[in-house]
């Protein structure tokens, strides 16, 4: 079966602004109804933040969905498993909890094998387990094309982290590098059987669990939140929670040598990488470069939050503001060194 | 955009023996890997049963997708969205729970009027704050077809009702009336407006919280399980987890007139009625016939369960056992009174 690639609302590479506003369409919806003891954190953050009896839990749910978040042709039925769980994963991890316990709720057409099944259901498992987590339940049913909607529960750290903790002047950071899964995403469009480094990148996320722990634990962020559609849209998403604006130095965005040659503004545009996107006050840089040596991937600080007034702002390296639209390669080059 | 009806897996009125196959597949490849101390129930039963601190928690997800559950031109928007959450909530019902937290993921196409969408929520919404429990977060995504997965958090009863508690001898009870659900597709699929009450028994499922919670509390039945794929089909999956046969009395079964007149072999094999099933041992009987006064529905004995070796036998009102392919209307008769 071949179908035109749709638009995604959530969770791809190359989600759209206009997107956004369905998101908030949601949010607004929701918000104020959720209302209860049980809820610290409702609608609106990577999960929600449940006291049940005298513990916190965080709260999180995310689908794949095929044509529009993969196809089936691009990766293996276990590692479309392992997606699923992973991309759940990543909103217990911006939020420095643990995941726990996992529901997964598939839809899958009559044609699909059972040996697919079975494989998927052993990704997730297998996801699972390495994170301490175990697949208490779920759900099966046909549907004409294949999905998997995970539920995950995790336990919450003391102070988890949100979106709404920046304030201007905070220094923005970024986990691992940017622009890879949406660089892999076009291998996969070009040759489904790609095995490119990037390709790589967009079947196995790997959830920054370590780091996201570690950062709540230490209390080295005032906010964080995934990077799943793309360091323009979170970041929105995030100033939008903050009441905060935003200056991103384009020279300091970490990517591959591959990315940088390709198209350097998959860094700023392109989904999925599920690198977390944090906020950092003065006070915590020191507390974040002690960190810096404990975490098991590189966080790289690529801006600073500003007055809500000034929206988003891309700076190149001469310091001049860019426009999304017209960012060329030499934007995002990085200061040469002098000669000698 | 017309579309053949799809052979439901789950949740749907006509789900064939061969799904339940399916069923066991799924729980059988959960089964054992759900080891954790936070799980005193893992996959096969309704809910799973959670130890979340000091307090157990019911947690549940099922899915709505349209072609295999509905079609959209067989109810409203809001009807779908407080049918999605039924659908959960009789899961919560079925051991006895209460709902409290709910997590919504839908997935549409773009073409999905954002009225629709809000009215999706606005029945979710309305129909958890009916029973006390409040949407904390949820998913919005891109799909060919519109797909509604909601998870579902209750606070479990002291003693949750398990499918796993039926013992040979315990008598077979069902709450309300069979078949109206299936009766209400038939009719939908003639005509999609129809107003019938059959039809509005589909539309409008009503969980039976407060029978649940009854039989859970008073310890009046030794097993319990939603009616969502038909009597034939929830019967073996209650008989598989109690290890143990089933006599059933067809002239017992409680139908509406509608559904009797129509094809009452509909109160055994149609899904969608969400009544609750339940085994009763003979020292609970009088707890029940107490409770019986209490309820907001009525609750009929229609059977007992036997051992495992005799399998599922129904009987007619002459004691003569009868397979399911030759089921006539005659075998539903009641007895007749005798002449004066």
């Amino acid at each position: 079966m071949t179908r035109q690639r749709r638009a995604p609302a959530r969770g791809a590479a190359g989600a759209s602004l206009a997107d956004v506003g369905e998101d908030r369409l949601i949010a607004e919806l929701l918000r104020g109804l959720g209302a209860s003891p049980l809820v610290e954190v409702g609608p609106g953050d990577d999960c929600a933040v449940l006291r049940l009896g005298a513990s916190r839990w965080l709260w999180t749910t995310d689908a794949q969905i095929e044509g529009t978040h993969f196809e089936r042709s691009w990766l293996s039925a276990v590692q479309l498993g392992r997606r699923a769980y992973a991309v759940n994963a990543s909103d217990i991890a911006a939020m420095g909890g643990t995941p726990r316990l996992c529901s997964v709720s598939i839809a899958a057409p009559a044609s699909l094998p059972r040996r697919d099944l079975v494989a998927i259901e052993k990704g997730i498992v297998a996801a699972a387990a390495q994170d301490g987590a175990v697949v208490v339940g779920g759900n099966l049913a046909r549907a004409s094309e294949l999905s998997i909607s995970i539920g995950l529960l995790g336990e919450a750290p003391r102070q988890p982290l949100l979106r709404s903790g920046a304030r201007a002047g905070h220094a923005i950071y970024v986990t691992g590098a940017l622009g890879g899964a949406a660089l892999g995403l076009a291998h996969l469009e070009r040759n489904p059987r790609s095995r490119s480094a990037a390709a790589r990148r967009f079947r196995e996320p790997s959830p920054r669990l370590t780091a996201g722990r570690a950062l709540a634990s230490a209390r080295a962020a005032s906010a964080a939140m995934d990077l799943s559609d793309g360091l323009m849209v979170d970041l929105d998403r995030m100033c939008a929670a903050s009441d905060v604006g935003a200056r991103i130095e384009l020279a300091a965005l970490p990517m591959s040598a591959d990315v940088r040659k390709r198209d350097p503004t998959l860094a700023l545009q392109g989904g999925e990488d599920y690198e977390l996107l944090c906020a950092v006050s003065p006070r915590q840089e020191s507390t974040l470069s002690r960190l810096q040596r404990e975490l098991d991937c590189p966080i790289t600080r690529i801006g600073e939050f500003t007055e809500p007034a000034s929206g988003i702002v891309l700076a190149d390296v001469h310091g001049r503001e860019c426009a999304i639209g017209r960012l060329g390669f030499e934007h995002f080059a990085q200061r040469r060194r002098p000669r000698r």
